[in-house]
Parts: C-alpha cells; structure tokens; sequence
C-alpha cells in the first residue's frame, strides 16, 4: 500500500493541513504508535488484531477446511464483520469456487438465492461469535431446512466459525462439525485477516500465506513517524482534515474488484470512529462510474468532503479496438485500462483543481499480497485514528439499544426499547 | 410511496423542524410547486422529466425491442443515468431475462463479464444521448469485438438508445439498428421512466405501463402542499434538515431488490443539489445489514445525519423454522420477514430514542407499481429540493473539467486541463 498525502496539504486544498501542523500532527502520531505497540506487545482487546500476522494459524486454517475440497461454492452466513472481511477477498480474487453472502434477512433474497445454489456441493460457514446472532442464526436454520429438503445431509457440509462457548460451539460439538474458533481479542470488522476471514478464503483456493504477507509488510512499517507508514499517514491524514471541516471520506477504488472493499472500509471506519458525536461519515463510490454520478457533489458541493482514490498499479488491461467515427479515433488500440487511469487522474487533479483534498492509495496490484496489504493498512490507520480521536475504539455500543428492541418485539424477552417502539410520532403523507 | 415525517419533527430529533416552521416550509412549497407545475406544462429543460407518465410511449418502447423476444440476457452498455434507471429496474424486479451493466471501464471486469455471457442470446443495449460518452463507446467497442470473435453478428443483437445526432445515431443508422430516441428535456438522472430506463425493462419482459402507472399516482399527488404529496413531503423536509444541520442523507432500503435503488438515488441527488457550495450528501446503506456497520455512527456520531428508511408494506414471507436452543426459540415459526420488519422499527426507534432524525418511506409492495411510484416520487422530491435551494437542478457543470483533463491525457485533443495532471503534488509514503 502506498499513500500519497500531497493533495490534502493546506497548499492544495481547502480544508487541507499545512505543512507545520502536519509535522505538529506527527509528534501525536509518534504518541499514539507507543499505545498502539503496547497494546499489541500486551495482547489487548483489540490491538491484538494488529497482531494477527504474526499469531494467524494459516495452515490451521488450511486443514479445517480440508474436507471442503469438493466445493463448488461456499456460502457464508454471517453479518457485519463476519461477513464482511470474507466479502471483501472473495470479490477482489479470482477463484473456481463461486462464494455467497447470506448476511441480510431478506425473505425474498434468501429464498431466491438457496433456489438457485448446486447445495450438495455447496460448502455452508456459518460465522458469529456469540453464536446468538439473530440474522444469522436465523439464517442458518433456513439453510439447514432448505438442505434438508433437498437430500443432502447439512452436517456435512457446514463448517462452523464461533467462539467458545455458545449455541454454535454446541451444535458444532453435538454434530462433531468442523470449526475454528474466532481468536480473543479481535473484534468482527478487524477479523479479516483472522479465521473469520480466512475460512471462506481456503475454500476458494486463495493463498493465505500471500495475504498474511501483504499484511505483515504494513505490519512491518509500523513507527513513530506518518512519514515512514503508509497506514499511519492515511488515519493521521483522514482525522486531520476531519476535525478542519472533511466530516466526509468518500471511498473510491477505481477497480470493480474493489467495490466490496469500500463497504468493509465503511463498516471499520463508522462503527470503530463514530462515537462521542466524533466521527468521519464513510461514503462509498466507484470510479469511474461515480464520476457521472457522485463528482458534481465532491467538485462543487459542501466542502466537508476527502475523496479516497485507490487504485492497482498493475492488472491485466483489455485493448479497444479501432473505430470508424472521427471523433471516437482517440479511443481505439488504447487499452481500457489506460482510459481507467486516465479518468483516475483527470478526476484527482479536477478535485485538486476546485480545492477539493483528495488522497491516493496504490496497491501493486489486486492480488492476495495487494489485499493483505491493504486491509490490514487501513485496520491500522483506523487505530491511528482512534488513538487521534480519543475514542473507545473497539466498541459499539451504540447497537445495543436496538438489538434489545428487535428482541422484545419479537417475544424474545421483556425490553423497555421495545416498548417505545409503539410510541412512535406519526406525520404521515400518502 | 408513503412518506411518514413524524421523526423528523423537533420534538423528536435535533436536527429537527418544528411545527411550525413546517408550516412556514409549506408555503414555500407552495412558492416552488407553482414554478414546478409551470416547467411541466412548458415541457421545460428538466421539468419535462415530470411529465413521462403523460408523455412516455410504452407501446413504441414494446414494438422497438420485439426482435430480441428470444434474449436470455440483456446487456446494458452506459454509464451513470445512461445505466441507473434501468438497473434499479432490473435489480427490484424478477425475470427470467437477466440483466447486466457494462458500466465501468475496468478491464479485467469487462473481459470476464463478456466470457461469462452467452452472446449469441444477449441483447446488447448502448445507452448515451451524446453518443460520445468516452467509456460507454469504448465498452461498445470492445462488445462488438467479443461478439465478432464469437462469431456472432453484432448487428443482429445491438439496440441502440441515443440523441437525435452523434456517432451512435449514425451508426444506428448505417447498420439499420432498431433504436429509440432520447427524448428531449431530460436529464440522464431524470430519465428512467423514459426509453433510456424503460427499454431493458421491456426486454426484460415487465410490464411498462404499471411502471407508468405507479409514477403517475404520484404526479397526481404534486400540489401546493407537502402535506399532500410524499414527493413534496420528502424533499421539503430533507432540504429543511440540512439546512439545520442533516448535510448527509442516508438512504437505507431494507430490501435486498432495492439496493440498487440507492446507488440510483445517490446520482439523483448529488448531481442535483450539489452545487454553489450546497447539498446533501447521500450515503447508501442496506437494511438490515448495516445495522452491523453504519448504525453505531448513525446514532452516536455527529449530528449530522437524516436516514431515510424505506420498505415494502407486503412481500413473499420465508419461516424460520423451530430450534433446539433455548437462546434462539423466540425467532422458530415466526418469518425471515417479521425479523425483518422488528429490526426496522427497532432501528427507527432507536434513532429516536438518541434524538436522530429519521424519515419512513413505504411503498406497498416491490413491483411495478411501487418501483414506478418510488423512482418518480424520489425525482419529484429532488426537484421540489433544488428549488428550495435555489440551484440550478437539471445541470452538472463540474463533471466537464475531469473530461476534459481524460481527454487531453488520451491524446483526444488539446486541453489545458490535462497539463495540470503533470502538476500534481507528491508526498507518497510507502
């Protein structure tokens, strides 16, 4: 991962920061990195995620899931961080093994998408920690039905993914499934690079060695100084232009690999920083798609916004063949990738120009290291962050509320929250 | 479409508007429909876009697409409102027609989605008004190429949707290519209810005229009052939360089929009212999903934020069925969809609860009709906002620098903004 912070420099870009005070920011940072190295020397909650490079069990990993090696596809039944990390690799890598998301409670979804499932060669991980949560478990005993009814024997082809103790670690033990348990001290959006996040990887062929590499090499950079850290930079830079008024990071790949990537970049940045009435606003985007859609509003709307660019260094490019209008001729025997690059720095510098801070985040190319990389930089840049912010990162309490009120509308249990469901303030236009 | 405003009032939220500033809001709403109604009844540039239900042709959409009924796929080769309507249509409605968007010029997609195709039964639909749209003619030249490799006659399989004049028309032309019009007076953004959204549907085999139709309720709804109209009610109120603070709107469907509904109206919105400095920012969110992700920010960080949740009244159930655990027997026997409505109101009233603004939107079901009523309610509701505003709403001038900058960098001509790209200021960290 290589970030280059030069268009978010008060010179550049408005908000943007001064030179001075990003060298004032980088004495904080050296600050923030001695709590960050503690914590991960000390094993806690939560640093204990940026450790994972060095404490993942890849081959573990690897012989779990070896008797999945039939798989025509694998289908995840998880939410949040159980569903996101895997998400992520399985969009951004090529694989044989087809993998499906079950990570929403969609009645017509969920039906319509076991329909269509080969599930006798289907490969079921099923992921949750607690082994409580609603959609998943709730899930998952759709799935066990719909296997049921189809002939094919579920427990043997559920691989379970939970933590020590819970309905899920029951049923794994009950049914003598194969399972890995979630490692201490990880929370679910930094998991991917965890058995959470591994599990559906090996079953797709991925080479989980190549992704732990990519991120140990970020793990490695880890210093006192935003100058020598690509992830430190990129979480000093997005906290510095947040609290100047960039209450906006607009995450945008310009790879369609990558697309999943920005919802899992939202999940680890809104619900790690947004908290204390602090926090930057993730938006998803997708060049160069979104420059016809989002860029009128990043060029010429508020000035609350960062514009994150990513984009591969290489990749296999397709050419454009020649074409008989005058006005198209610029086009032909270039290749789409160099239209795609092309667009990326017309669009960085049309940023650059109207003011707007934008940063640039390389990756060598979208393949296992690139990713590892990747998010494992962007795990550490939200710790960064976090330390900057002073908030209470690994947490979310915040969700609870509502979890409660689900639950007593349902019957699961008497909960104040839910009653004030029924309170609510009606001004209805129909 | 049902708009329930009640969260948003100042006695729930803050941000919130009181009574009686709504009733002030109301009679600026009056002001601006009055300026509405005259743009439609003088098919004015934009305001045009309000009258399809009344000037739409199905019948000519539905004989223009009649020699590709033997179609197993469609492929939709455009960009941003080229491709939004009609995929927001594609992705809420059920066919046995699928339907594909080439929609971004990332080469290892484009190659791997054109391998996966079975050309000889696809129906390739090119979408631009201008029919220079660098990406889309570039993707248009790299389908007919597949197709020739493939032995396949482009000529048999291509329909073209563009302006009056421009490359595409005359090649529609030359080739004989059955085509439609854009039709004058509205905006890409504007335009799904036209033959630019309206032609893969017909492909895909749903029924035109209930799209129509379902719009149609709601132009009937357009009055000089918000308490009238959910279009008016939704517009007026998001403009009045952000001008006391709501600059991010989020839209959060809970429904898989709407998902796309979001990215349309995130286009919809920025490329609207972001200008002079103003506008909302839309972010996407999914419910049920993003309760694990976006919702701690939502409800604990800033205050910045209105969330639009929206759902259909009725829908096809799927049974949970009964578990041995205890923890788990409140969710047995009760629908994947009861799950589903509990967490809706759960999370509405726990945005409450913390004072957050929130917007309920509800059509009765995801089908034509309701597709219909969403999408024109949502253009009608833009519109009302950006005369609230004051901005020039059916306009995108900040889009032309980056073209321009692409242009240059192509060798497609001489551009000062592409000198500019060579100007960029570095400091990379790697």
């Amino acid at each position: 991962m290589y970030v280059d912070i030069g268009n978010a420099l008060a010179e550049e870009a408005s908000p943007g920061i001064s030179r001075d005070a990003l060298e004032r920011l980088d004495t904080q940072v050296a600050q923030a990195h001695e709590r960050i190295a503690d914590g991960i020397a000390n094993h806690e909650h939560g640093y204990a995620a940026l450790d994972l490079p060095q404490t993942v069990d890849t081959a573990a990993i690897e012989n779990a899931v070896a008797p999945f090696d039939d798989s025509e596809a694998v289908l995840n039944v998880g939410i949040g961080g159980s569903a996101l990390g895997a998400a992520t690799i399985a969009d951004a890598l090529d694989s044989d093994v087809d993998a499906y998301f079950l990570d929403n409670v969609d009645p017509e979804h969920v039906s319509a998408l076991l329909a269509d499932l080969p599930l006798e060669k289907t490969t079921v991980n099923v992921v949750s920690r607690s082994g409580t949560t609603a959609e998943t478990l709730a899930n998952f005993l759709v799935v066990q039905d719909a296997m049921e009814s189809a002939g094919v024997d579920w427990t043997d082809r559920t691989f379970v993914t939970t933590g020590e103790s819970g309905p899920l670690r029951t049923l794994s033990d009950r049914h003598d499934l194969p399972s890995l348990p979630v490692p201490d001290g990880v929370p679910g959006r930094f998991s991917a690079l965890s058995t959470v996040g591994l599990a559906c990887a090996a079953i797709q062929g991925h080479d989980l060695d190549e992704l732990v590499a990519g991120a140990a090499e970020q793990q490695a950079k880890l210093s006192g100084s935003l100058f020598d850290s690509p992830a430190y930079a990129y979480g000093a830079i997005s906290y510095a232009l947040d609290v100047r008024g960039a209450s906006v990071n607009a995450m945008m790949p310009y790879a369609e690999s990558l697309e999943t990537y920005s919802e899992w970049f939202a999940q680890l940045w809104a619900e790690s920083l947004g908290k204390d009435g602090l926090g930057q606003t993730p938006a998803r985007a997708l060049g160069a798609t979104d420059q016809h859609s989002q860029l009128q509003l990043y060029r010429a709307g508020p000035r609350d916004k960062l514009v994150t660019l990513v984009r591969p260094r290489e990749y296999d490019d397709t050419e454009i063949p020649e074409t008989e209008f005058d006005d198209l001729a610029y086009l032909g025997g270039k290749g789409l990738g160099t239209l795609l690059d092309a667009e990326f720095e017309a669009t960085e510098a049309s940023l650059s120009a109207a003011g707007r801070p934008n940063v640039r985040v390389e990756l060598d190319r979208v393949d296992e290291r690139g990713v590892g990389s990747l998010l494992y930089g962007m795990e550490a840049a939200c710790v960064m962050a976090g330390e900057l912010y002073g908030v209470d990162t690994f947490v979310q309490p915040a969700v609870e509320w509502g979890k409660k009120a689900a639950r007593g509308l349902l019957g699961g249990g008497d909960f104040e929250e839910a009653d004030a469901v029924a309170e609510k303030t009606e001004l209805l236009v129909e």
